[in-house]
């Protein structure tokens, strides 16, 4: 799209909506703080789709699978039941192995729930050893910057 | 081991404590419903596992997994964080390849959280077609009763 | 709407879309047992929603909440990562205190998951204490048949 | 109790065991990596509750809650199902209003499965705003260190 393939500061940045419902919260009256991260999660899994690597396209085909190598999560204002959150995913930096991802939860007043960096590792799915990321999904990758 | 080897109307009840966090209580201030379900099947793991059959013995050995088929379970009284709760799981019925426990949990005032029956289905590991249930696993079941 | 305001046996069915997570899933490689009862919720809170009861107009208007008083669930086919299900909520029966709903889930080639009753208690924000279900919900959720 | 109450340099490790159950696990045929989240408050749970603070005495006499402030975990080795890990819990820091914890998950190959710092919050119990930890929860703390 660009000459520029290995930037990866691009402002496109992916949005996916949750909403709150009882299984995300507990009795402290808000979402419970592990949770964000399967927010975060179908964020990313509803980018990668969009990109045209769902799950199965990831085994069938790469035979790879991405596993959470690293969080850095800071949560700011709790979320609470009935709200709707924007999952905004962008890509922060593409290694060899890996991708970090940053990652910010907003509720519809635009206010930031949770923002943080995660590293996903390209692993081997039989083996979970560690692999390269194959390059049509670089290319992918880069091709939406 | 005795000459009634088909009768399953067992006084042995397998118990199993779990404790409640923050993970497994909801806005509402109680145990979330479907975490009761997950506290049961640690009771079951653990009722497996006593009698030699732990995930990785089922998987290996005999291929096979135990999936949930059936659920009727009754809600008495809800659980709060910080509440330890006893598993009680005993053998209802064993069919050719399914067994149907009874599980109850209580509190520690021996009030019943919640009670019901919960079938299990053996199946195939990869392909989670039907099996038969195992003979050794069927023997083990009857010597403990 | 019609003039038999007590009868149930509506054919209105809400339907509302989930889609499979890795979250959803475990090591035999489908869809958690327990999991499944989070979609039906989802798709309970997305009814209530369209009749304008969201939690927050539960809580503070009605001071209610609505609890799984019992669960009656058959698991049929085990749903994967990445499917999409259709969760199917219609009225079985309305009680004094309570709502028994039929629930179905389907993935897209509309073979059933699961399906089952789920009966639900009105009961009191503050002290759990059945309660009447507030007159309002009980015509709307009648006027929607 | 010694002289250097300030010093949290301490070597005081509280250690507590979780088993892996299939609730944990995901597709890829290890612990879903949020889970490990619900391990790591687990063992701060069990911390504060050997101190002398469960939840009831937090809410009902300090009327204060944690809340996770801030997440900075490393996975390294994933762990699967029936694994016993220890849940390694030390104190990293503590201020005005939070407490830093270090935590570390491993198996019984003494093989780090992921580590991390994870930052609580101490917050009203009802408004959620930011309170000073209370004197006697300070003290504890440092007596075991």
């Amino acid at each position: 799209m660009n000459s520029h393939a290995d930037s990866v500061g691009s402002d496109h940045i992916h949005q996916f909506l949750v909403r709150i419902y009882f299984e995300d919260t507990d009795v402290a009256g808000i979402v419970y703080h592990a949770n964000y991260l399967k927010f975060m999660e179908r964020g990313r899994a509803e980018w990668l789709r969009e990109l045209g690597f769902d799950q199965s396209v990831l085994t069938k085909i790469y035979n790879i699978v991405f596993v959470v190598a690293a969080l850095n999560v800071n949560f700011r204002k709790p979320a609470i039941i009935d709200e709707k959150l924007v999952v905004k995913t962008s890509i922060h930096k593409i290694g060899f192995a890996s991708i970090e991802l940053k990652q910010v939860l907003e509720n519809e007043r635009s206010e930031i729930n949770c923002h943080g960096l995660v590293r996903l590792g390209c692993v081997n799915r039989t083996s979970l050893r560690v692999m390269r990321i194959p390059g049509e999904i670089k290319e992918r990758i880069h091709y939406v910057d």
